[in-house]
Protein backbone atom coordinates (compact mmCIF):
# COMPACT_ATOMS: atom_id res chain seq x y z
CA UNK A 1 0.00 0.00 0.00
CA UNK A 2 1.41 3.74 -0.98
CA UNK A 3 -0.14 5.67 1.66
CA UNK A 4 0.10 4.83 5.51
CA UNK A 5 -2.96 5.01 6.79
CA UNK A 6 -3.62 6.34 10.73
CA UNK A 7 -4.75 3.11 12.36
CA UNK A 8 -6.31 4.37 15.64
CA UNK A 9 -9.25 2.27 17.01
CA UNK A 10 -13.02 3.41 16.46
CA UNK A 11 -15.50 2.30 18.81
CA UNK A 12 -18.48 0.06 16.46
CA UNK A 13 -22.15 -0.57 17.82
CA UNK A 14 -22.50 -4.28 16.29
CA UNK A 15 -22.86 -6.96 18.65
CA UNK A 16 -20.38 -9.07 16.99
CA UNK A 17 -17.39 -5.59 18.60
CA UNK A 18 -15.83 -8.35 20.98
CA UNK A 19 -14.56 -9.98 17.62
CA UNK A 20 -12.69 -7.21 15.99
CA UNK A 21 -11.37 -3.72 16.53
CA UNK A 22 -12.78 -1.39 13.77
CA UNK A 23 -9.46 1.19 12.89
CA UNK A 24 -9.51 4.41 11.20
CA UNK A 25 -8.52 4.34 7.33
CA UNK A 26 -7.56 8.08 7.03
CA UNK A 27 -4.20 8.73 6.19
CA UNK A 28 -1.74 8.52 8.95
CA UNK A 29 -1.32 11.94 10.73
CA UNK A 30 -4.47 13.50 9.48
CA UNK A 31 -6.40 16.20 11.28
CA UNK A 32 -9.80 16.22 12.99
CA UNK A 33 -12.04 13.01 13.62
CA UNK A 34 -11.20 9.51 13.08
CA UNK A 35 -13.23 7.65 10.33
CA UNK A 36 -13.81 3.88 9.58
CA UNK A 37 -14.94 5.00 5.84
CA UNK A 38 -13.65 8.25 4.70
CA UNK A 39 -13.14 6.82 1.07
CA UNK A 40 -17.35 6.66 1.41
CA UNK A 41 -17.99 9.92 2.42
CA UNK A 42 -18.81 11.78 -0.64
CA UNK A 43 -20.72 8.96 -2.13
CA UNK A 44 -22.65 8.69 1.27
CA UNK A 45 -23.86 12.03 0.50
CA UNK A 46 -24.52 11.79 -3.46
CA UNK A 47 -25.84 8.02 -4.04
CA UNK A 48 -26.30 7.10 -0.23
CA UNK A 49 -27.38 3.40 -1.58
CA UNK A 50 -24.45 3.11 -4.00
CA UNK A 51 -22.18 3.60 -0.78
CA UNK A 52 -24.54 1.26 1.13
CA UNK A 53 -24.00 -1.49 -1.11
CA UNK A 54 -20.17 -1.29 -1.32
CA UNK A 55 -20.23 -1.48 3.02
CA UNK A 56 -22.38 -4.22 2.75
CA UNK A 57 -20.89 -6.20 -0.15
CA UNK A 58 -17.16 -5.56 1.27
CA UNK A 59 -18.58 -6.54 5.11
CA UNK A 60 -21.55 -8.87 5.00
CA UNK A 61 -22.31 -11.96 3.77
CA UNK A 62 -25.18 -12.55 1.58
CA UNK A 63 -27.67 -14.29 2.89
CA UNK A 64 -30.60 -16.19 1.91
CA UNK A 65 -33.41 -13.30 0.81
CA UNK A 66 -36.27 -15.43 2.52
CA UNK A 67 -36.20 -16.77 5.67
CA UNK A 68 -36.47 -20.34 7.04
CA UNK A 69 -34.29 -22.33 9.52
CA UNK A 70 -31.89 -24.15 7.51
CA UNK A 71 -31.42 -21.04 5.27
CA UNK A 72 -28.75 -19.49 7.92
CA UNK A 73 -28.19 -16.42 8.92
CA UNK A 74 -28.66 -13.14 6.65
CA UNK A 75 -26.21 -10.75 5.95
CA UNK A 76 -23.70 -11.15 9.07
CA UNK A 77 -20.12 -9.64 9.28
CA UNK A 78 -17.16 -11.70 7.49
CA UNK A 79 -15.54 -12.40 10.25
CA UNK A 80 -17.74 -13.75 12.16
CA UNK A 81 -17.99 -16.91 9.85
CA UNK A 82 -14.21 -17.28 10.84
CA UNK A 83 -15.08 -18.59 13.95
CA UNK A 84 -15.32 -22.17 14.72
CA UNK A 85 -18.77 -23.50 14.91
CA UNK A 86 -19.03 -24.13 18.58
CA UNK A 87 -18.24 -20.55 19.52
CA UNK A 88 -20.75 -19.45 16.81
CA UNK A 89 -23.13 -21.37 18.69
CA UNK A 90 -22.20 -20.74 22.06
CA UNK A 91 -21.65 -17.19 21.70
CA UNK A 92 -23.89 -15.52 18.89
CA UNK A 93 -26.67 -18.57 18.64
CA UNK A 94 -25.63 -19.81 15.20
CA UNK A 95 -25.98 -23.35 14.51
CA UNK A 96 -24.16 -23.98 11.49
CA UNK A 97 -24.11 -27.52 12.24
CA UNK A 98 -27.93 -27.59 11.71
CA UNK A 99 -27.79 -26.17 8.20
CA UNK A 100 -27.41 -27.46 4.95
CA UNK A 101 -24.25 -29.00 3.82
CA UNK A 102 -24.51 -26.31 0.87
CA UNK A 103 -25.68 -23.36 3.13
CA UNK A 104 -22.96 -24.15 5.52
CA UNK A 105 -20.27 -24.47 2.61
CA UNK A 106 -21.75 -20.78 1.20
CA UNK A 107 -21.74 -18.65 4.89
CA UNK A 108 -18.11 -20.53 5.27
CA UNK A 109 -16.65 -18.84 1.95
CA UNK A 110 -17.45 -15.69 2.50
CA UNK A 111 -15.59 -15.64 5.64
CA UNK A 112 -13.41 -12.70 5.48
CA UNK A 113 -10.99 -11.10 8.35
CA UNK A 114 -11.99 -7.44 9.15
CA UNK A 115 -8.78 -5.76 6.77
CA UNK A 116 -9.81 -7.71 3.82
CA UNK A 117 -12.77 -6.57 3.90
CA UNK A 118 -11.70 -2.82 5.02
CA UNK A 119 -9.40 -2.79 1.56
CA UNK A 120 -12.08 -4.56 -0.51
CA UNK A 121 -14.46 -1.74 0.41
CA UNK A 122 -12.31 0.95 -0.61
CA UNK A 123 -11.37 -0.56 -3.82
CA UNK A 124 -15.03 -1.46 -4.64
CA UNK A 125 -15.29 2.38 -4.14
CA UNK A 126 -12.39 2.99 -6.54
CA UNK A 127 -14.52 0.96 -8.86
CA UNK A 128 -17.48 2.94 -8.51
CA UNK A 129 -15.80 6.30 -9.54
CA UNK A 130 -13.94 4.58 -12.60
CA UNK A 131 -17.78 3.63 -13.95
CA UNK A 132 -18.72 5.48 -17.36
CA UNK A 133 -20.57 8.37 -15.74
CA UNK A 134 -19.72 7.90 -12.45
CA UNK A 135 -19.52 11.18 -10.37
CA UNK A 136 -16.05 12.88 -9.99
CA UNK A 137 -14.69 12.56 -6.50
CA UNK A 138 -13.61 15.48 -4.33
CA UNK A 139 -9.62 15.87 -4.74
CA UNK A 140 -9.11 14.97 -1.17
CA UNK A 141 -10.88 10.89 -2.04
CA UNK A 142 -9.50 11.01 -5.33
CA UNK A 143 -6.16 11.48 -4.16
CA UNK A 144 -6.74 8.98 -1.31
CA UNK A 145 -7.72 6.48 -3.46
CA UNK A 146 -5.01 6.84 -5.94
CA UNK A 147 -2.48 6.98 -2.65
CA UNK A 148 -4.06 3.48 -1.71
CA UNK A 149 -4.16 1.57 -5.52
CA UNK A 150 -1.89 4.06 -7.34
CA UNK A 151 -4.75 4.47 -10.17
CA UNK A 152 -7.63 6.03 -11.04
CA UNK A 153 -8.76 6.17 -14.37
CA UNK A 154 -12.32 7.43 -14.92
CA UNK A 155 -14.40 4.97 -17.79
CA UNK A 156 -12.57 2.27 -17.12
CA UNK A 157 -14.99 -0.36 -14.98
CA UNK A 158 -15.64 -3.25 -16.60
CA UNK A 159 -17.98 -6.28 -15.73
CA UNK A 160 -15.31 -8.57 -14.18
CA UNK A 161 -17.38 -11.56 -15.95
CA UNK A 162 -18.26 -10.10 -19.47
CA UNK A 163 -15.58 -7.51 -19.53
CA UNK A 164 -18.05 -4.84 -21.16
CA UNK A 165 -17.74 -1.71 -19.41
CA UNK A 166 -19.99 -0.88 -16.67
CA UNK A 167 -22.30 2.37 -16.10
CA UNK A 168 -23.05 4.13 -12.64
CA UNK A 169 -26.36 4.95 -13.60
CA UNK A 170 -26.83 0.92 -14.06
CA UNK A 171 -26.97 1.04 -9.99
CA UNK A 172 -30.52 2.57 -10.32
CA UNK A 173 -32.01 -0.02 -13.07
CA UNK A 174 -33.55 -2.55 -11.59
CA UNK A 175 -33.80 -6.31 -13.16
CA UNK A 176 -36.22 -9.04 -11.55
CA UNK A 177 -36.29 -6.56 -8.48
CA UNK A 178 -33.05 -6.26 -8.38
CA UNK A 179 -29.94 -4.15 -8.84
CA UNK A 180 -28.57 -4.62 -12.38
CA UNK A 181 -25.14 -4.46 -10.72
CA UNK A 182 -23.80 -6.88 -7.96
CA UNK A 183 -20.22 -7.32 -6.32
CA UNK A 184 -18.62 -10.66 -7.78
CA UNK A 185 -15.44 -12.60 -7.38
CA UNK A 186 -13.48 -13.01 -9.80
CA UNK A 187 -12.55 -16.93 -7.66
CA UNK A 188 -15.85 -16.67 -5.39
CA UNK A 189 -14.03 -18.09 -2.41
CA UNK A 190 -11.54 -15.19 -2.16
CA UNK A 191 -12.47 -12.17 -0.80
CA UNK A 192 -9.61 -9.35 -1.46
CA UNK A 193 -9.18 -6.27 -3.34
CA UNK A 194 -7.44 -8.13 -6.44
CA UNK A 195 -9.83 -10.60 -6.66
CA UNK A 196 -13.55 -8.84 -6.22
CA UNK A 197 -15.48 -5.85 -8.82
CA UNK A 198 -18.80 -5.35 -9.98
CA UNK A 199 -20.74 -7.80 -12.66
CA UNK A 200 -23.64 -7.30 -14.26
CA UNK A 201 -26.60 -9.57 -12.17
CA UNK A 202 -26.66 -12.01 -15.02
CA UNK A 203 -23.42 -12.85 -15.14
CA UNK A 204 -22.92 -13.06 -11.65
CA UNK A 205 -25.61 -16.02 -11.65
CA UNK A 206 -24.28 -17.61 -14.82
CA UNK A 207 -20.62 -17.67 -12.97
CA UNK A 208 -22.24 -19.10 -10.06
CA UNK A 209 -19.92 -21.01 -7.53
CA UNK A 210 -17.01 -21.16 -10.38
CA UNK A 211 -14.10 -19.00 -10.57
CA UNK A 212 -13.98 -17.03 -13.62
CA UNK A 213 -11.23 -19.27 -15.35
CA UNK A 214 -13.20 -22.42 -14.63
CA UNK A 215 -16.36 -20.06 -16.12
CA UNK A 216 -14.52 -19.44 -19.57
CA UNK A 217 -13.30 -22.90 -19.65
CA UNK A 218 -16.74 -24.28 -19.52
CA UNK A 219 -17.89 -21.69 -21.82
CA UNK A 220 -15.13 -22.55 -24.66
CA UNK A 221 -16.34 -26.21 -23.99
CA UNK A 222 -19.87 -25.84 -24.86
CA UNK A 223 -19.15 -23.28 -27.91
CA UNK A 224 -16.53 -26.38 -29.14
CA UNK A 225 -19.36 -28.81 -28.92
CA UNK A 226 -21.55 -26.52 -30.18
CA UNK A 227 -19.65 -25.96 -33.29
CA UNK A 228 -18.92 -29.60 -33.91
CA UNK A 229 -22.48 -30.28 -33.98
CA UNK A 230 -23.14 -27.10 -36.43
CA UNK A 231 -20.99 -28.83 -38.37
CA UNK A 232 -21.94 -32.17 -38.40
CA UNK A 233 -25.53 -30.89 -39.15
CA UNK A 234 -24.15 -29.39 -42.32
CA UNK A 235 -22.27 -32.16 -43.42
CA UNK A 236 -25.34 -34.50 -42.95
CA UNK A 237 -27.63 -31.55 -45.09
CA UNK A 238 -24.54 -31.86 -47.81
CA UNK A 239 -25.19 -35.67 -47.87
CA UNK A 240 -28.56 -35.46 -48.24
CA UNK A 241 -28.66 -32.43 -50.93
CA UNK B 1 -47.64 -37.57 -35.51
CA UNK B 2 -47.28 -40.81 -36.55
CA UNK B 3 -49.39 -42.99 -34.26
CA UNK B 4 -53.14 -41.69 -34.17
CA UNK B 5 -54.38 -41.05 -30.71
CA UNK B 6 -57.54 -42.25 -28.83
CA UNK B 7 -58.63 -39.08 -27.24
CA UNK B 8 -61.70 -40.01 -25.37
CA UNK B 9 -62.22 -37.15 -22.41
CA UNK B 10 -61.30 -38.47 -19.56
CA UNK B 11 -62.26 -37.02 -16.20
CA UNK B 12 -59.89 -34.90 -13.79
CA UNK B 13 -60.01 -34.19 -10.15
CA UNK B 14 -57.89 -30.23 -10.40
CA UNK B 15 -59.91 -26.96 -9.62
CA UNK B 16 -59.21 -25.22 -13.07
CA UNK B 17 -60.95 -28.50 -14.73
CA UNK B 18 -63.30 -26.97 -16.33
CA UNK B 19 -61.45 -25.42 -18.47
CA UNK B 20 -59.61 -28.27 -20.49
CA UNK B 21 -60.88 -31.76 -21.11
CA UNK B 22 -58.87 -34.38 -20.60
CA UNK B 23 -57.87 -37.20 -22.83
CA UNK B 24 -56.63 -40.14 -23.35
CA UNK B 25 -53.31 -40.46 -24.73
CA UNK B 26 -53.18 -44.21 -25.54
CA UNK B 27 -53.00 -45.77 -29.33
CA UNK B 28 -56.68 -45.22 -31.37
CA UNK B 29 -58.38 -48.71 -30.95
CA UNK B 30 -56.45 -49.64 -27.65
CA UNK B 31 -58.14 -52.53 -24.93
CA UNK B 32 -58.58 -51.67 -22.36
CA UNK B 33 -59.51 -48.44 -20.20
CA UNK B 34 -58.35 -45.17 -21.28
CA UNK B 35 -54.92 -43.43 -19.72
CA UNK B 36 -54.02 -39.80 -20.19
CA UNK B 37 -50.23 -40.53 -19.30
CA UNK B 38 -50.24 -44.18 -20.92
CA UNK B 39 -46.46 -43.51 -21.44
CA UNK B 40 -45.51 -42.77 -18.23
CA UNK B 41 -46.79 -46.17 -16.64
CA UNK B 42 -43.19 -47.48 -16.79
CA UNK B 43 -41.34 -45.35 -14.95
CA UNK B 44 -44.50 -44.56 -12.49
CA UNK B 45 -43.43 -48.41 -11.25
CA UNK B 46 -39.16 -47.92 -11.50
CA UNK B 47 -38.81 -44.40 -10.85
CA UNK B 48 -41.63 -42.66 -9.11
CA UNK B 49 -40.04 -39.49 -8.87
CA UNK B 50 -39.16 -39.34 -12.40
CA UNK B 51 -42.23 -39.84 -13.52
CA UNK B 52 -43.81 -37.04 -11.62
CA UNK B 53 -41.28 -34.81 -12.52
CA UNK B 54 -41.96 -35.37 -15.86
CA UNK B 55 -45.76 -34.47 -15.32
CA UNK B 56 -44.89 -31.69 -12.98
CA UNK B 57 -42.80 -29.99 -15.17
CA UNK B 58 -44.90 -30.45 -18.70
CA UNK B 59 -47.79 -29.47 -17.24
CA UNK B 60 -47.34 -27.28 -14.36
CA UNK B 61 -45.88 -23.70 -13.84
CA UNK B 62 -42.82 -23.28 -11.62
CA UNK B 63 -43.32 -20.72 -8.82
CA UNK B 64 -41.04 -19.37 -6.47
CA UNK B 65 -39.86 -22.10 -4.18
CA UNK B 66 -40.63 -19.54 -1.06
CA UNK B 67 -44.18 -18.08 0.04
CA UNK B 68 -44.86 -14.66 -0.44
CA UNK B 69 -47.69 -12.30 -1.16
CA UNK B 70 -45.86 -11.10 -4.95
CA UNK B 71 -44.08 -14.11 -5.89
CA UNK B 72 -47.44 -15.50 -7.29
CA UNK B 73 -48.80 -19.11 -7.34
CA UNK B 74 -46.91 -22.12 -7.02
CA UNK B 75 -47.14 -24.86 -9.59
CA UNK B 76 -50.27 -24.21 -10.99
CA UNK B 77 -51.50 -26.03 -14.48
CA UNK B 78 -50.12 -23.87 -17.28
CA UNK B 79 -53.36 -23.73 -19.25
CA UNK B 80 -54.58 -21.62 -16.58
CA UNK B 81 -51.98 -19.13 -17.09
CA UNK B 82 -53.81 -18.43 -20.73
CA UNK B 83 -56.92 -17.13 -19.39
CA UNK B 84 -56.92 -13.46 -19.01
CA UNK B 85 -56.94 -11.67 -15.34
CA UNK B 86 -60.08 -10.61 -14.77
CA UNK B 87 -61.30 -14.30 -15.07
CA UNK B 88 -57.57 -15.29 -12.81
CA UNK B 89 -58.78 -13.10 -10.38
CA UNK B 90 -62.74 -13.54 -10.13
CA UNK B 91 -62.66 -17.47 -10.72
CA UNK B 92 -59.73 -18.67 -9.65
CA UNK B 93 -58.64 -15.70 -6.75
CA UNK B 94 -55.16 -15.46 -8.85
CA UNK B 95 -54.51 -11.79 -8.58
CA UNK B 96 -51.86 -10.55 -11.51
CA UNK B 97 -52.42 -7.36 -10.97
CA UNK B 98 -51.35 -6.83 -7.68
CA UNK B 99 -47.86 -9.19 -8.48
CA UNK B 100 -44.22 -7.40 -9.23
CA UNK B 101 -43.88 -7.28 -13.37
CA UNK B 102 -41.46 -9.49 -13.14
CA UNK B 103 -43.23 -12.04 -11.31
CA UNK B 104 -46.25 -11.47 -13.63
CA UNK B 105 -44.09 -12.21 -17.24
CA UNK B 106 -42.30 -15.46 -15.81
CA UNK B 107 -45.77 -16.88 -14.84
CA UNK B 108 -47.29 -15.55 -18.42
CA UNK B 109 -44.48 -16.99 -19.92
CA UNK B 110 -45.27 -20.35 -18.98
CA UNK B 111 -48.60 -20.40 -19.95
CA UNK B 112 -49.23 -23.04 -22.65
CA UNK B 113 -51.96 -25.65 -23.87
CA UNK B 114 -53.23 -28.56 -22.47
CA UNK B 115 -52.63 -30.30 -25.68
CA UNK B 116 -48.56 -28.84 -25.78
CA UNK B 117 -48.42 -30.07 -22.43
CA UNK B 118 -49.06 -33.51 -23.09
CA UNK B 119 -47.02 -33.56 -25.46
CA UNK B 120 -43.49 -31.87 -23.90
CA UNK B 121 -44.81 -35.10 -20.93
CA UNK B 122 -44.21 -37.48 -23.67
CA UNK B 123 -40.92 -35.79 -25.47
CA UNK B 124 -39.60 -35.56 -22.20
CA UNK B 125 -40.63 -39.42 -21.33
CA UNK B 126 -38.31 -40.20 -24.37
CA UNK B 127 -35.56 -37.85 -23.32
CA UNK B 128 -35.98 -40.12 -20.11
CA UNK B 129 -34.99 -43.42 -21.58
CA UNK B 130 -33.06 -42.04 -23.86
CA UNK B 131 -30.26 -41.32 -20.85
CA UNK B 132 -27.21 -43.07 -20.33
CA UNK B 133 -28.01 -46.03 -17.68
CA UNK B 134 -31.53 -45.41 -18.33
CA UNK B 135 -33.89 -47.93 -17.63
CA UNK B 136 -35.57 -50.04 -20.47
CA UNK B 137 -39.16 -49.05 -21.39
CA UNK B 138 -40.97 -52.00 -21.76
CA UNK B 139 -41.95 -52.89 -25.87
CA UNK B 140 -44.84 -51.21 -26.07
CA UNK B 141 -43.99 -48.50 -24.52
CA UNK B 142 -40.79 -48.10 -26.38
CA UNK B 143 -43.18 -49.23 -29.51
CA UNK B 144 -45.96 -45.47 -28.26
CA UNK B 145 -42.87 -43.54 -28.31
CA UNK B 146 -41.50 -44.58 -32.06
CA UNK B 147 -45.07 -44.30 -32.94
CA UNK B 148 -45.27 -40.78 -31.71
CA UNK B 149 -41.88 -39.38 -32.30
CA UNK B 150 -40.05 -41.56 -35.04
CA UNK B 151 -37.36 -42.45 -33.56
CA UNK B 152 -35.85 -44.23 -30.13
CA UNK B 153 -32.04 -43.67 -29.53
CA UNK B 154 -30.77 -45.54 -26.25
CA UNK B 155 -27.66 -43.11 -24.72
CA UNK B 156 -28.33 -40.22 -26.44
CA UNK B 157 -30.28 -37.45 -24.50
CA UNK B 158 -27.72 -34.52 -24.15
CA UNK B 159 -27.90 -31.45 -21.92
CA UNK B 160 -29.77 -28.85 -24.35
CA UNK B 161 -27.69 -26.57 -23.22
CA UNK B 162 -24.50 -27.72 -22.58
CA UNK B 163 -24.95 -30.84 -25.32
CA UNK B 164 -22.84 -33.27 -22.95
CA UNK B 165 -24.63 -36.08 -22.23
CA UNK B 166 -26.88 -37.07 -19.65
CA UNK B 167 -26.95 -39.50 -17.11
CA UNK B 168 -30.73 -41.12 -15.74
CA UNK B 169 -28.18 -41.63 -12.48
CA UNK B 170 -28.41 -37.96 -12.34
CA UNK B 171 -31.85 -37.44 -11.34
CA UNK B 172 -30.72 -38.58 -7.89
CA UNK B 173 -27.88 -36.48 -7.59
CA UNK B 174 -29.32 -33.21 -5.13
CA UNK B 175 -27.15 -30.61 -5.80
CA UNK B 176 -27.84 -27.28 -3.77
CA UNK B 177 -30.47 -29.20 -2.56
CA UNK B 178 -32.18 -29.21 -5.67
CA UNK B 179 -32.18 -31.56 -8.56
CA UNK B 180 -29.26 -32.34 -11.04
CA UNK B 181 -30.85 -32.32 -13.80
CA UNK B 182 -33.60 -29.53 -15.01
CA UNK B 183 -35.91 -29.56 -17.76
CA UNK B 184 -35.34 -26.71 -19.91
CA UNK B 185 -36.55 -24.83 -22.59
CA UNK B 186 -34.16 -23.85 -26.08
CA UNK B 187 -36.80 -20.74 -26.34
CA UNK B 188 -37.83 -20.45 -22.47
CA UNK B 189 -41.48 -18.48 -23.79
CA UNK B 190 -41.95 -21.84 -25.88
CA UNK B 191 -43.50 -24.44 -23.96
CA UNK B 192 -43.57 -27.10 -26.72
CA UNK B 193 -41.97 -30.51 -27.59
CA UNK B 194 -39.14 -29.33 -30.40
CA UNK B 195 -38.52 -26.20 -28.10
CA UNK B 196 -37.94 -28.57 -24.56
CA UNK B 197 -35.11 -30.74 -23.07
CA UNK B 198 -33.26 -31.60 -20.24
CA UNK B 199 -30.37 -29.79 -18.99
CA UNK B 200 -27.81 -29.29 -16.16
CA UNK B 201 -29.25 -27.31 -13.29
CA UNK B 202 -26.15 -25.14 -13.51
CA UNK B 203 -26.51 -25.01 -17.61
CA UNK B 204 -30.16 -23.83 -17.36
CA UNK B 205 -29.56 -21.21 -14.36
CA UNK B 206 -26.46 -19.70 -16.90
CA UNK B 207 -29.22 -19.45 -19.67
CA UNK B 208 -31.47 -17.54 -17.76
CA UNK B 209 -34.17 -16.04 -19.89
CA UNK B 210 -32.17 -16.02 -23.29
CA UNK B 211 -32.77 -18.62 -25.98
CA UNK B 212 -29.93 -20.63 -26.78
CA UNK B 213 -28.91 -18.96 -29.62
CA UNK B 214 -28.83 -15.57 -27.20
CA UNK B 215 -26.68 -17.24 -24.78
CA UNK B 216 -24.28 -18.89 -27.22
CA UNK B 217 -23.51 -15.35 -28.89
CA UNK B 218 -23.72 -14.16 -25.09
CA UNK B 219 -20.66 -16.09 -24.71
CA UNK B 220 -18.80 -15.62 -27.75
CA UNK B 221 -19.07 -12.10 -26.71
CA UNK B 222 -17.50 -12.74 -23.78
CA UNK B 223 -14.83 -14.53 -24.75
CA UNK B 224 -13.88 -12.49 -27.62
CA UNK B 225 -13.26 -9.83 -25.34
CA UNK B 226 -11.29 -12.12 -22.74
CA UNK B 227 -8.98 -13.35 -25.36
CA UNK B 228 -8.46 -9.41 -26.80
CA UNK B 229 -7.58 -8.88 -23.49
CA UNK B 230 -5.59 -11.64 -23.07
CA UNK B 231 -3.62 -9.88 -26.34
CA UNK B 232 -3.39 -6.72 -24.88
CA UNK B 233 -1.71 -7.91 -21.47
CA UNK B 234 0.46 -9.67 -23.63
CA UNK B 235 1.57 -7.39 -25.51
CA UNK B 236 2.29 -4.85 -22.02
CA UNK B 237 4.35 -7.35 -21.05
CA UNK B 238 6.31 -7.83 -24.03
CA UNK B 239 6.81 -4.28 -23.99
CA UNK B 240 8.24 -3.86 -20.24
CA UNK B 241 10.87 -7.03 -21.13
Amino acid sequence: MAIELCGKPISGRSRYETLIERRCYRSAGHTGKCDEYPFLAHLLQIAPRVAAKVKRDATKTTGAAWKSDDAGPNRIDRWVMLLPDDVLKNEFGINIASMKPQVRAKLRDKAATYEDCMDVAAMLTLNVYEMTNAPIPPPEIRDYLIGRFERFEPNSTRCIVCLDYLDFISFDLAQRGRAHIETAHANPRMHSPSNVGFAHRECNIAQGSSSLSEFYDWMRSILARVDEHQSQFDLVTERTK
